[in-house]
C-alpha cells in the first residue's frame, strides 16, 4: 500500500528530462511548425513464468497518471460551482508554486496513481543491442536472470506520435523459478520503488480487459498475443 | 507523397502545446520528485468498412517522429568519427537555432516520418461524451458519419506513464459506403493534413506485424482485437 503526502507542484522551465524544443518546416509547400520533445526509444519485455504459469508485471506509482487523476477530481470538484482559489493557483503557469495539502480534501488516493506495466526501460546505452538492454531491465526490475539470446522480438512501433515519436520495441522472455536471483524492484539508487506482481495466466484476459486495473496498452496487448502465439503451447484455454 | 524541407529546430522555452510541470511529495516516506506534462485524454477508433471489407487508418507526417529519425541518422554519420559541427549545435538546449539545410545530406526522406494510425483525438470538450468527440473525429478525419450510438467501447488504458499519464479509450466503428459524406483529411484549419488509407481485412494481420510500416501500438492491438472477436462473424481466416 504506498502512502503519498506532500505533494507540491510547480511550473518547471528547466527540466532534464522534458525538453521541449520547436520544429518549423515546409509541408508540400505550407509552412508548419511543432513543438516536441526528445526522448530515449524503449524496450518492454513480457514476462511468463513457466513454473508457476504466471506472467511478470511490474507496479508502480506513476506521478503523472496520479496528476492526471488529481486534475479531474479538481474539475469534478469545482464543477458546476466556481473553481476554488487552490484550484486556480495550481493551473497556473506563472503562479506561486500549489500546495496540494491546502485541497487536500480533493486528493485522490494513492491508488489512483498506481498502473500496472510490462517490465521496460530506456534504450540509453549505445554499446548494448535492444535485446542486452531488456535483459538487463528483466534482472532489475523482476529480478530474473535470463540470457539476451532468450528473448523473442514481438514487434516494433511508435509511441507518443504527437510529443515525442520514440520507437518502443516488445520482447518476450519465458523464465522458470531456477531464473529467479533476486527480488527485483529496480534500481533505489535511480528513486525506483518497483513491485513485481504475478497475474495468472487463467486470469490473464480478464485482468487485460478490466478497466477497473489502470494498465498500460502494452499489457492488453500482449497478452492478447501470447493467447494467440502461446496459449496453444500451453494447453490451456483462455477466454477472450 | 510528402515533401518535407527547410527544417529549423529551437529551443522551446514557452510551447502552448508542452508544459512541463515538476511534482514533489513523499512516497512512504522517501522524497521524491517527478516532472511531467499536463495533456487531454484522448479517443481512437478502430474503423470497419463492412462494404469493402477494409479497415480505415489514418497516415500523416509526425514531425516528432521524424525527428527521432533524423537524430538517428546524425548519429549513425558521426560514428565512429566525431560529431559535425552542425550535429553539435542542433543539440544544444542554449545554441543558435539550428537549421537542417545545412547539414541536408543526413536529412532522411520525409517517409521516415509518416505513420499509420487509429482515426483518434483529444478530449478537450467537457461537454461532449467520449463517444461523441470519437464520432467527430470519424467524420472529419474519416469522412464517415455515424451515429455515436454504434461506436462500441473496446477497453482503456493509460498512455506515456511516465510524461503524461493520460488516459485512452478505444472504439470500435463498424461503417459502410452509404456512410461515406466526405473524403475526410482532418481539419486544414487546425493544420491537419491526414490522408485516409484502407487496409483489406485480408492482409491486416501481415500489415500489423511488418515492422517496416511504422505504426502505432493502437494499430496492431486493434487489428488483433478484431481478429479475436469480429472475424468469425465475417467469416474469414487471418494468419496472426
Amino acid at each position: 500500500m504506498e502512502e503519498i503526502n506532500n505533494i507540491e507542484i510547480v511550473p518547471c522551465t528547466e527540466s532534464n528530462y522534458l525538453q521541449p524544443f520547436r520544429v518549423s518546416y515546409n509541408q508540400n509547400g505550407t509552412k508548419k511548425s511543432w513543438d516536441f520533445m526528445r526522448t530515449h526509444d524503449s524496450v518492454s519485455v513480457l514476462i511468463f513464468n513457466t513454473t508457476s504459469h504466471c506472467f511478470v508485471l511490474v507496479k508502480q506509482f506513476r506521478p503523472a497518471v496520479y496528476m492526471c487523476e488529481w486534475e479531474k477530481a479538481k474539475t469534478k470538484t469545482s464543477q458546476p460551482a466556481e473553481k476554488s482559489e487552490e484550484a486556480e493557483a495550481s493551473e497556473s503557469q506563472e503562479g506561486q508554486p500549489a500546495s496540494a495539502e491546502e485541497s487536500s480534501s480533493q486528493l485522490p488516493p494513492a491508488s489512483a496513481g498506481v498502473t500496472y506495466e510490462l517490465c521496460a526501460g530506456l534504450v540509453d546505452k549505445p554499446d548494448l543491442s535492444l535485446e542486452e538492454i531488456a535483459r538487463q531491465e528483466v534482472l532489475e526490475e523482476c529480478g530474473y536472470d535470463v540470457p539476451a539470446s532468450k528473448l523473442k522480438r514481438i514487434t516494433s512501433y511508435r509511441s507518443g506520435v504527437g510529443v515525442t515519436g520514440a520507437k518502443q520495441t516488445m520482447f518476450y522472455a519465458e523464465v522458470s523459478d531456477d531464473n529467479c536471483v533476486s527480488a527485483g524492484g529496480g534500481e533505489p539508487r535511480e528513486g525506483e520503488l518497483i513491485e513485481v506482481v504475478k497475474v495468472p495466466l487463467h486470469e490473464a484476459m480478464t485482468f487485460a480487459y478490466d478497466e477497473r486495473t489502470p494498465k498500460t496498452m502494452g499489457v492488453i496487448f500482449s497478452f492478447i498475443w501470447f493467447h494467440n502465439n502461446m496459449s496453444p503451447k500451453y494447453k490451456i484455454s483462455t477466454n477472450v
